[in-house]
């Protein structure tokens, strides 16, 4: 959709320096730009790597200038420009229609407005939601529900039972809904714990490719509103994650672990059983949070097992300087010896 | 399957307190039941939150006693309860049939008692078992075997020359027989090295979603009876895992190495190439173990590198102080200077 | 195809020694092979194995002998027979043609000497080059190319404008091109950054099962000529990796990341956003690489954070030692208490 620059400083609450009636039609980086792309500057060095740019219109800080540059003034130019290209670039609704190849279920309820990809499989009493859009070759197990205007990217699996809300994106091979994994060891094996839950993913969800959310075994498994996701992470059953919390790929959550609202977890993460996560805490790439652990309100933790961030830094320095204690507390001992034998 | 708690307690050798004729139908855990659920106790605290419960039979340990509830008196509850779980909700046998898209090469020979879901694709001379179950859009490759009262979840890949044993369930996402990843350098690239070997599976192996199995390069990988492997897992080329281990999520394991018997490894561990796990052993969660490692039997280890868990709990504790020992040896350092200044 | 001992080793450069006559048709490891197998051994105790194989000719340091056995002394036995694979076993030209239950869009290119397999999925604008093979449950996102003699396994997602080049070979289960995980919080929730950017996968590329390779959000993501990437790899949004770099199982590359040329990183190491790893670094497993952090040319690293590797193992030498540093640094508060006491 093309906007002025009036339009677009508008729509931001930006001040607008330069031409209002300039034309913005979508957005670029500075190298990649044409004269119709928004480009971004959120540091005084990206903004003069911006003035080459053939854009003609730029979101910058305040005070920022460019040579023949209309600048859009904000307080955070990314968080703007995110906003403008979400303004300037909606998502299309799809187009309607159910592919001749899909197969599903008679009694599957389908919305007039959504579309069905090919080779698509839905089964009994499902229902998909106005302008919901489930791309090639996913599988949607039986009594499935899927809200309005969600997405389902090509080759992903909802297990039977699966609700998801409104606005969701579930990105290519993604498996929600799968058993979880539990077993009791007796008389020389392991026993299948009864893996019959439920799993329910809240609105304005994305997750990220290849990516694992088990049902609960007992209970649900649940993902708050507006929670995000990234690629191969694993959540177990019985997890619960707060509203707004942010996954990084390759982290792991066993099973019955909760999570606050606005947590951030860092790649590779991993979370024993039965721990918690409160509001706003910061969990750092590759640490590991023991099993019943709590991590408190708005804490930043670091290492495995994962501590305060700022004694993890103390703990560590001090450990790239072991040898150096090592050779001054050697240094000691050779005193005292000398000491005790010229004694 | 409707059972009573008599039947029920004589199937479990537990000793029942209470109404002997009392319906059970299924299992759920306390919040959810209803009358005709079982529910568990595995401890005193437990029991009371049963207590209000609307189930009316539950399993809980010796001695434990809950207003108005029939119990099952037993050592273990929990495996208790995951047996008559078992025993109740049967896995119902597959309707068998074919679906009419599924592409299956005139060569392949599938039990009549088997049912091929939707776009299945099944190769030459590949072999299905009694009752075995294929779900929609998996891919069979050729010469693969899978034996009877199997069942692969919907978008699970065999390579070719896959051979499952019974009772082997495969959830979706999952890649069993993929090449080895193994190259010699030389000549400024990669050659790969050969990826012709075997992929084995015995039987009772459950295998979770988006794992990773790959089949030996030369030789085979082997997967022994009764293991159970969590989502996101990786086995390499020529790894074997002893009879009822258990790998839990995102797991790692190098070419070559060998798990023994009743391995438990705990999420996000990783092994080298060519280690060596004896019987029991038990790795600790983000465990590494080195190339060529040999794990004692019945021990466990936990760090990277991992060490016996009783030494990395006594070096660690002391890393938490790091920063007081190094104060304690700056204050016997001022201490010798001041004495010999002093002297 | 069938090959003499004498053909093989001109082709190798290597020594014969025995029958230069000698039928060579396949590869096998020594227990495994049959008498027209070449087998190969790189070392004195594998000589010895070799010999009671029923192989006839192998592939062997200089001066290694084995009664009857027909040798081919090289420098590099595992090298050479890795080639010797190649050669022996090329890979086949895919056999023309389209099944007829795939969905391919009229603008889409197709080589006559490309195989696309059945329920393959191919959008608008899609070109496939000559002798490139798709396999079975593809989904190729419009405006995808790929080059020549490429070849996806099946269940592979290129997501829209993938750019493959020639030898590519892509494993089952792997997604390319997907949305990179970009936010910026701002007004209580998460506005998604823009993911319009672009993917390019160089010539003799292979990536695994289940890896997950984003585009770039605005820009590229590049994975540069014969680089070997493994199972359940992460390669997030405008990562570049560099021309014949190897990456092991379940490491994740995080956004804006740069990997030089020969880089090889272990298995599970993670590396945080703008890190530089320079050419012929080697990155340790389960290692952590800070963001921003650059590795130097030829650096062997291990850890988290990681630093060079003898530092490592210096320090890590120190840490197992703690609890005796701990007992030495009390043992001398105590003589200087006594000291003091004394005195």
């Amino acid at each position: 959709m093309t906007r002025t620059a009036g339009e677009l400083a508008q729509y931001l609450g930006a001040r607008l320096v330069g031409d209002a009636g300039a034309k913005i039609a979508g957005v670029a980086n500075p190298e990649d730009a044409s004269d119709g792309d928004l480009i971004y500057a959120d540091s005084a060095q990206n903004v003069a790597r911006a003035t080459e740019s053939h854009a003609r219109c730029m979101v910058a800080p305040k005070g920022a200038r460019a040579d023949g540059k209309t600048i859009l003034e904000v307080e955070n130019p990314k968080l703007a420009f995110a906003k403008a290209a979400a303004w300037l670039l909606p998502k299309p609704d799809p187009m309607p229609g159910i592919h001749p190849t899909a197969v599903i279920a008679p009694s599957a309820k389908i919305s007039a407005s959504a579309y069905i990809g090919p080779y698509v499989v839905i089964e009994e009493d499902v229902s998909v939601g106005d302008k919901s859009q489930i791309d090639a070759f996913c599988f949607i197990g039986k009594k499935s529900r899927i809200g309005s205007q969600s997405h389902l990217r090509p080759h992903v699996v909802l297990y039977a039972g699966a609700v998801l809300g409104d606005r969701v994106e579930i990105h290519s091979g993604t498996v929600i809904g799968g058993d979880g994994f539990g077993y009791v060891f007796g008389e020389g094996r392991h026993w299948k714990f009864p893996q019959t839950g439920t799993l329910e993913i809240s609105n304005d969800v994305e997750v990220g490719c290849n990516t694992a959310i088990d049902r609960g075994s007992l209970g649900a498994t649940r993902i708050g509103a507006g929670v995000k996701i990234d690629n191969l992470v694993q959540v177990a059953h019985n997890v619960s994650v707060g509203d707004h919390s942010v996954l990084v790929s390759q982290t792991g959550i066993s099973g019955s672990t909760t999570l606050g609202k606005f947590v951030v977890v860092a790649g590779q993460a991993g979370f024993g059983d039965h721990a918690v996560v409160e509001d706003n805490a910061v969990i750092g790439g590759q640490a590991g949070i023991l099993p019943g652990k709590v991590i408190r309100k708005g804490q930043t933790v670091w290492g495995t097992p994962a501590r305060p961030l700022e004694k993890f830094k103390e703990q560590h320095a001090w450990f790239a300087r072991l040898p150096e204690l090592a050779r001054r507390l050697r240094a000691l001992e050779e005193q005292a010896k000398e000491k005790r034998s010229g004694g």
